[in-house]
């Protein structure tokens, strides 16, 4: 849908990362004027609600330089050029936490920060796992720890902000929707 | 918690905008290696779950530049230097719907983008609404138009993608959660 649509008259490039790039958009607007938009462009990510055989969620904890705080949440990865989310999802899973998950189910796709970034989450839920020998295997910059809790659990480190970021606490709620 | 803390070395000042500023932080991990850190700066949002007393949501539709797409979200807007957040809650909802709530619950906070972005969103409950004349005031590059759905409706915007942000995914889950 199209409805206020704000056409670009320019585009300016701002920054290219490794992550991330930035630019600034010239748009009209609806009623004819112009004005300016800071568009964050991200190649998209995965997130994976991994659910052991006795129920409990594996979680990864790992310090986020843009908060200067160390974050427990549901394992994540961005897409590399061209990759399949679903397959994203299994290599981020085994490369994060080990795991093989037999079933892996699509859940849904969200927007993060549609204000300013066009990233976009397509949420997993992987069930029926194993632990892979040598599986983990993280990029060379990344520091990880795993973890497996209950959803009380969860629940109570959200409370305590060890957990504090919107796709965990989604995957929170989801889960106290669908399991019985 | 600071574990797996990455010391700043240095920050390069990319971008200062409207909305956000963009920096590129050299830090030593802890490994002692080096690595760079692409990080956006915010000055985070406020989002409001707005109930009517018949137990309707009221939603917002706009046009989202960066993903080039009208999206319909619960009511959201970013903090103003030094507001509290619940004032924000307040401003943004009549400025945005034209309701004024006679109650304003805090429910939650998260970080929407915590690999890239610093914006966290606080989240409220707005309920006893009242129509104000003349209560909507929207920024002059702001386009939006206001609807009250079900949470039935809005799950089925959901599937068609009218809907497709966390934050007003989120919204629904707790919706399902809390409301009987």
């Amino acid at each position: 849908m199209k409805k206020f649509e704000e056409k670009t008259i320019s585009s300016e490039h701002i920054f290219s990362g490794r992550m991330i790039d930035l630019k600034v958009d010239t748009v009209s607007l609806p009623n004819g004027e112009t004005s300016t938009r800071e568009i964050v462009t991200h190649p998209g990510a995965v997130a994976i609600i991994a659910l052991t055989d006795d129920q409990k969620v594996v979680v990864v904890e790992q310090y986020r330089k843009p908060l200067e705080k160390t974050l427990l949440e549901i394992p994540a990865g961005k897409l590399d050029a061209g990759e399949d989310p679903a397959e994203t999802a299994r290599r981020e899973l085994e490369e994060e936490t080990g795991y093989q998950a037999k079933q892996l189910k699509y859940l849904t796709s969200f927007y993060t920060s549609p204000g300013f970034a066009n990233e976009i989450l397509y949420l997993y839920l992987a069930e029926q796992l194993t632990l892979v020998e040598d599986g983990r295997q993280l990029d060379e910059d990344e520091f990880v720890e795993v973890y497996e809790y209950t959803i009380e659990e969860l629940e109570m480190f959200e409370k305590s902000q060890r957990i504090h970021d919107i796709k965990t606490s989604y995957a929170i709620q989801y889960l106290k929707l669908h399991l019985k």
